[in-house]
């Protein structure tokens, strides 16, 4: 049993592998099935090399094994926060990509500077509070789950609008309706925090006028060496 | 009929995939035939890995379809608006490239820098003003491409001289003799666009003198550890 | 003899390579046997591409070569003295990867700003002095290995606990069990130094409110043409 | 005639577009026999993909063709003024690598920031100054030429010693004793020049003491999580 549901969280796995989301072992993505009370996540610790469906650890909504021989991932207990908490979800995912990661590490969300974020989500994604020393020290995994809820209740955000939240000093949790669609929900965050940085470099560097341009002379040069009647690059 | 043209349509936007200009869904090129009145554009929403020459949709310059099964891109109109303004360009590209969007989301023009530059476009590629709320709400994909066509008249540009424009908050759109040439203008602009925002990074920090140099002993040392008489460096 | 840690050191040294940090020739690793007194390590200037394991070089803790018919790399002193100063670990890399030579040229340590660093060194990756000009004339590369122990030593640093360091206007040197975890720990320095990089960039760029959106109506209109009911992307 | 030389040049052409250095067309190498006094050089605007040995034009040292069919490089003249003036260099290369570029387009050298670039060249990569309107309208590709070896000249830099010089608002061009040399030049100084541009970064980024640390609580618990007795991430 679970055969279904093990084959689909391993492949979308393997494609957060695939979009170089999570080197190493850094990632994991889960699927749940709400009529069983259970999900699917990647074991702990397990090279994407060595996976197979069959490796893939399936637990309730405490986090306890249900079916598999290896530990479940160790941020297991975040998954099933935001299962239990975000009831319309279907799949959870977590890497560690660079450009979001940077946003998760300044503590800043990820402001909605264009279209390619808004195609995405409704609005900037969040990060969240700094955990409390007792939150980091006891049930540490769950409660990274519960300051991710905290944050979309406090900021009153929609979960199903925004797929995607940043730990803070940590990295990004995306969701969606299966672990494959939280996966490339992973991906396209990667895209946008690095769009956003890239953003932030043009607005703060935002040229003087001389900066505008190249000596008139060479523009007029390199154009009309490829264009118009003049040209003579090329073979004709 | 249309064969060739799809056939065309087909392999500029496998190229625009193939250059990594647009994760995803996220382009769109097409070409049209003037004689005919008519253009061939990517369908909405179909994955690279899906689509095929008989997918590729054929509509007229009002944007209807005239020969196949899917609709076409949710940009159609936009480039539509394209053909029927700049009456010499045969293709048009639109990709989400990190670098030009980047420039896009800051709201700025990508200065001319350099000959890299000069060799595609005679001067900055411009960037559109703000939409309206009425253009965005009503006919915005149409809008778009008016924006565009304001943007160089206002300018006095002359796009048979700089192929490219950037939407403000969205992103670029490229144009050419051929679906294939304003996908070459794409990857070419998005090479343009990193090389000005890296100009406008070593501009905005240039160094001051201390930045020079690295101790003189270690550059004494590393250089004739591999080059000279007394290089130590290698099997020789 | 030495057959197996020749292997093992051969194999360590083309993941270096398979990695990206060591374009061309520039980067070595090796792996000590303590019960022996040896170690083995890349010969100087040899290609990736030419290296096998008999070519690897097998030195005592002097850097004599005891077994092999190259000369070792340039750097085999430094190595020496890392196995002789840190007696726990077995496996040293050095390579000339991108973002952990930034932060080495510009003399700065590369904080721990986030988990993706905790996972891996417990506080951030220091940068060692400046080396005196008879430290660079006379025995640079023994001197190069005593530096990063002067450092260690100096901060209080434990070697088990931050496998890597910084050598001012050079680059990294990392450590662990293995040659091989020696190489995992260089590539996982440099994903953390090119996320502590970007990190800075957020920063120090800390957008000011009107940095925060895109216009509203733009928002509302590419989220609701991919989601919910007025949705019109795509062929559904 | 000229056969080995021609295909020395075409390999180092293809090497050229290989490392990632030219795209498009946007690139040449050159090589030079001083004893028949001519040099082999890719043609003009052909295609990499399209490029054979027996398409390499050769030409003597006034940039006349000698053998092949096709019109040389429209840098030709560039190439033929830094073999009459540099004496003991054999092959030339020019290309638009974006982080070289950027330096270019800047107007500012590359300083010598670590032993990356020392084991390349001997102290800053220099950039030409800007170009006269007479020099660029009249013999444009042969006073790029002489612009870079009076910036030799001038500086009292040595060009056995210094491999590489940039040209304001274009690009870089390498030599060395081969074309083969020379592309591999370009390919280091185009590694030395984004590790220059990061460095810069965090150079002037140079950050405060709170940006220094993640809170500790965090950096305890991810540390322990993964090492020592009471680490609990993997399967052991």
């Amino acid at each position: 049993m679970y055969e279904a549901l093990k084959q689909r969280v391993y492949e979308a796995n393997m494609q957060l592998r695939d979009y170089g989301l999570a080197p190493f072992t850094w990632g994991n993505a889960s699927e749940c099935s709400r009529e069983d009370g259970v999900f699917a996540i990647k074991p702990s610790g397990v090279s994407y090399d060595e996976l197979t469906p069959d490796k893939i650890v399936v637990v309730n909504f405490d986090g306890k094994v249900v079916d598999g021989d290896l530990k479940p991932s160790s941020d297991t207990m975040t998954h099933a926060v935001l299962y239990r908490k975000f009831l319309t979800i279907g799949g959870v995912a977590h890497s560690h990509s660079v450009n979001a990661v940077a946003f998760a590490q300044a503590g800043y969300p990820i402001p909605a500077f264009g279209t390619t974020h808004a195609d995405f989500a409704y609005g900037e994604v969040p990060c969240t509070r700094k955990m409390k020393d007792e939150e980091v020290e006891y049930y540490y995994e769950y409660n990274t789950g519960i300051v991710i809820v905290e944050c979309f209740r406090e900021k009153k955000l929609n979960e199903n609008e925004i797929p995607a939240c940043l730990v803070k000093n940590h990295g990004p949790f995306t969701w969606g309706a299966s672990a494959m669609e939280a996966v490339k929900n992973s991906a396209t965050l990667e895209i946008v925090a690095e769009m956003a940085i890239k953003t932030l470099t043009v607005k703060n560097f935002a040229y003087k006028k001389e900066f505008n341009s190249m000596p008139k002379n060479l523009l007029d040069k390199h154009y009309s060496r490829k264009h118009g009647k003049d040209a003579y690059y090329g073979q004709n």
